[in-house]
């Protein structure tokens, strides 16, 4: 059977990083910017204050001392905003506040709290400042010409926020991948209404949505098939002129009523079904009108741990990251992992760090329906194809799937 | 000076959790559980097949072994979705479906795989199976009149597929807290426009924008206000009526066109202005008409710092988490931080791990003006006020505010 890598590596095959798109700037925040942003300004434009105090000429002050403090005229103001402005000949300062531009003619300023005001119009310093002090140069931050934000970068708060101070109002950026969503089961209704005996409540669709909501993409369709092959057929046709990619819960197993590998088939083709893994074996993963579907079983953690492995991967890659992994940690275990060599198995864990150390308690229930499992994990281990059982005190590989906060 | 510590607490003091709204459970994801969820139902209902394949009664298979197989008759079929049936008395069996309830008289389920049909009636069965095999009892997940989630607990995906499980279709959440962000400064124009001479570019609306919202807060305003106290304090005024928190960048320092100050003084109160912390030092936190305001530095890399340190955490404990803190991890430093003792510093780092442990390299410049270090760090290194300099291989406590992947 295909090991979960073999798996993996086909699906990233077979799935394209979606085309960018041009967006204003207030829109862009976690997006992969998808071409370098290359300032034509320098950051700052122009040397300006540090601080709120005094524009000076540090040749007026070079014998400045506390106890032989020199006293300069005040000769004007400069704002933030001001536009260029000329410290005076002869011995002059000016006030000056934090992010206004640098006077020509000064070379220095003095912080407010190290000078006294003198009848108002003199201004004394009792010191002598060193050459550009509390001055910040212009292109110190980027210098014009030089790359601000490169192609391929996740744009978060303090990305995005550069590309404002560069004066780029609008960038190229790859557009979030549309999703569809199916579940099926005729056993499966919805949770507004009434249970009858033989019913369970469609908590795979909140599954579903959630995961895909998580992982930055856009759904654009969530629904509900019967067990009818015509019509499962019919919506997987559909959703691939719309969507980027369709993920399916349940319908994938040997069953008469699994619909989902046969109209995989009938519309496209199926890449691979079943992947040696526990939770998840008989995951599909198929293409119709070359959008990628992930047919992932119908128990829940199966469908969870299927789209950690899978589908989150894709729509990264198609979103334009490169970092497609979740983080991996090594954890030492609080209690032991009964493992049956055969299938790499993920073992739902609750991941913490203890004595700067990462520690990893399993759930003790790991029956692929167990939603409850899910609630109490943060972290998959795993427990490859050949290992054994695992101890207390054992090192395992930890997915983070979120991390621990206090 | 205050510190960081006590200025934190007086924060956490003075905000409130937000009173609780029913949402439907469709955009229940991120949110804060109010109420408890205690299942009025058994998960699963009723007990059903884990497999597809046969129900049958143990005692019919007693003497079925491989060498001498048994032949039930098969007398039908229970597909997900029906109604309660019976395994009709005598020897017999009914084909079974993955999901489907167990009919009453059967006490377990053979897979599919390990039987032959004969005849297309007959179906033939080489070994006894255990009593319960492969049936998954009523209740094995959540317990009726058990607890589901917690009051407290964050809803991601797993959280809300449970409570869809037990039939929740509208909960109680801690709604997103509503925030209003303000850029000040009459040097900072918007980033649509063109760029004179003394002027910059609005690139802390963004930063603050994006800070908000990856913070899980829902940003209601966004406005730059000139340096006009009367216009500062009517729009603080308007937004203390609309929004639960206030965030506010620039016009908190000692020049005399800071106008948040004391605005924040005629409107209510100022709780604290000034921090010992490095960057990020002129810090004010206030209440206006009973709702918070932080007023952040003008230089970005100090807002970055204070939104983290102080209004991250507030945000989250008017979302209702208890989890308020970034991460914190012990990282050794791949180059060393100069540091001036008296004041707490946060030297923006990028963090990895190596060799199972974590490395941290300090960004070479720290300016609190350069916007490209934010870009460049996934980390805030803590130097408390008492260290000295630190050297390459030191430890250092790392707040977390991305995690490393790849």
């Amino acid at each position: 059977m295909l090991s979960v890598e073999d798996a993996l590596s086909l699906v990233l095959a077979n799935v394209q990083r979606t085309s960018p798109i041009t967006v204003a700037l207030e829109v862009a925040l976690g997006h992969i910017l998808a071409a370098d942003a290359v300032s034509s300004l320098a950051i700052p434009p122009f040397d300006n204050s540090a601080m709120d105090g005094f524009a000076v000429r540090t040749s007026d002050l070079a014998c400045a001392s506390p106890t032989s403090p020199v006293l300069l005229p005040l000769r004007g103001e400069v704002r933030a905003g001001d536009p260029p402005s000329l410290l005076p000949e002869g011995p002059a300062c000016l006030r000056i506040m934090t992010g206004a531009p640098i006077p020509d003619g000064a070379d220095a300023v003095v912080m407010k709290e190290e000078t006294s005001e003198v009848e108002g119009c003199l201004i004394q310093f009792s010191s002598t400042p060193r050459p550009q002090e509390n001055i910040r140069p212009r292109g110190d931050d980027i210098a014009s010409e030089q790359m601000a934000v490169a192609a391929g970068t996740l744009l978060r708060p303090a990305e995005v926020s550069l590309l404002a101070a560069i004066g780029r109002s609008r960038i190229d950026v790859v557009p979030r991948p549309r999703v569809a969503v199916f579940t099926t089961g005729d056993e499966v209704v919805p949770v507004h209404g009434p249970l009858l005996p033989g019913q369970i409540y469609n908590s795979n669709q909140y599954l579903l949505n959630g995961l895909v909501a998580d992982a930055g993409a856009k759904r654009v369709w969530t629904e509900h098939l019967p067990d009818d092959p015509e019509v499962t057929a019919a919506r997987l046709e559909e959703a691939s002129r719309w969507a980027d990619a369709i993920v399916t819960c349940g319908g994938v197993s040997m069953g008469e009523h699994d619909h989902i590998r046969g109209a995989v088939e009938r519309l496209g083709a199926v890449v691979f079904w079943r992947v040696s893994m526990k939770p998840g074996k008989p995951i599909l993963f198929g293409l119709v009108a070359g959008r990628p579907i992930f047919g992932m079983p119908g128990n829940p953690v199966s469908a969870m741990v299927g789209f950690e492995i899978f589908v989150r991967p894709a729509l990264l890659h198609m979103a334009g990251h490169s970092a497609l992994q979740r983080p991996r940690v090594r954890a030492r275990l609080l209690a032991p992992i009964s493992h049956r060599p055969g299938r790499q198995e993920y073992v739902r864990t609750l991941t913490t760090i203890r004595n700067d150390e990462f520690v990893s308690e399993p759930y003790p229930g790991q029956g692929s329906h167990l939603i409850r499992s899910m609630t109490h994990a943060n972290s998959l281990a795993i427990v490859p194809t050949g290992t054994g059982c695992l101890a207390v005190g054992d090192f395992v590989e930890v997915m983070m799937t979120q991390w621990p906060e206090w």
